[in-house]
């Protein structure tokens, strides 16, 4: 069986990865690049499909990033710092995203033959993202059972899933988290401090194992 | 209101432009370019926007082109002649390319403050196009309503009309259609053969009207 596996380089979708891999599937790893300021994580998206031995392709979606405004697009709109919470973390959210991801994802896998897209969308995502929503997949799932002659099936494992489960299913893969991104800021080092890197931080905290990335500092 | 038009340059989706400016709504016109044959319909799309007022954006959409292969992004492939019907036609199909589209409009749409997406599919599309069934539209228009905080109505008020009743439909709207474009293939003048062409000939006939494009031949 042939499948696409949308993977952003984060801990999340790496993990995919490495869990479709395990199953035994032909696997094609797909990477969107919209100008987000995190580029680091298209590098990691690569390396991991790289070790794996899984063809890699990186689709240009600087389109994107021309027409919407986001926190992770525009160098002008600053990465909020602290926790995921609604007031602040929504200026990182891209207008409709994962629908753009996934629509185009599945044009790859109608012409790749693949029966099945995997994308890493999990339950700690869905406060301040909306296209994370269990619904919202529900719908998408439902409108690629009818997008084509030959459909893909949207397989999204982790919904229902906590950042910590995850990494507690890849620490049983042996996914090496050092080639994973997570900081949404574009420096060399984690910043440590962004809501991204928080919730990373206390996955690994809650797992008891130390994160292998480095940061400015710890929360 | 704001609403985004998603005009291809044809005569659907040109007819919907005349008729959502004809309800008053603030309108904004979104092309795509996904490196069609027919490239002069983004030229009528510009045209027809211009002449209604309608600030217009073409998104390039290359990429799709890249990814996937179709007799109407390829040149090594022929646009097949007579009606549409499944086996010939279906090499025209674009993999996924509503979902891709509505996705990118959608996402446009959010960015301008838009309450309504307007698309132009009808149900002359249905028996080659999946992504233009209405059970597939259902589909994208639960994900509309689920994607964003601020959710877009996908509007597709064509959806059940022939061909011939949206052109009745234009005609009343005084629609100029010497300024679309309908022929799958990429010579100066409409073959009047391809599936396409032949389409929109039975339609004016219908109507009893004179086409105002030129044809290689009349069918």
């Amino acid at each position: 069986m042939r499948s696409v596996v949308i993977i952003s380089g984060g801990m999340d979708s790496t993990t995919l990865l490495y869990d479709v891999v395990a199953s035994g599937q032909q696997v094609f790893g797909l990477t969107f690049d919209y100008r987000q300021r995190h580029r680091r994580e298209i590098e990691c998206a690569r390396a991991s499909c790289q070790k794996l031995g899984v063809p890699h392709r990186v689709v240009d979606l600087g389109l994107l990033g021309d027409l919407v405004s986001s926190a992770l697009t525009r160098e002008n709109i600053p990465v909020p710092e602290g926790d995921y919470t609604d007031d602040t973390m929504k200026v990182t959210v891209v207008p409709n995203r994962n629908m753009v991801m996934l629509s185009i994802a599945g044009a790859y896998a109608i012409e790749m033959g693949a029966e099945k897209l995997y994308y890493g969308a999990h339950s700690g995502d869905h406060t301040i993202y909306p296209d994370c929503r269990p619904a919202f997949v529900a719908a998408m799932k439902e409108a690629f059972s009818l997008c084509d002659w030959h459909p893909v099936s949207l397989e999204v494992p982790y919904l229902h899933d906590t950042k910590a489960g995850i990494l507690r299913r890849g620490l049983l893969l042996g996914v090496d988290y050092s080639l994973t991104w997570t900081c949404y800021k574009g420096s060399p080092l984690s910043c440590g401090k962004c809501g991204s890197c928080v919730e990373r931080l206390l996955a690994f905290r809650e797992m008891g194992v130390r994160d292998p990335l480095e940061y400015e500092r710890f929360t």
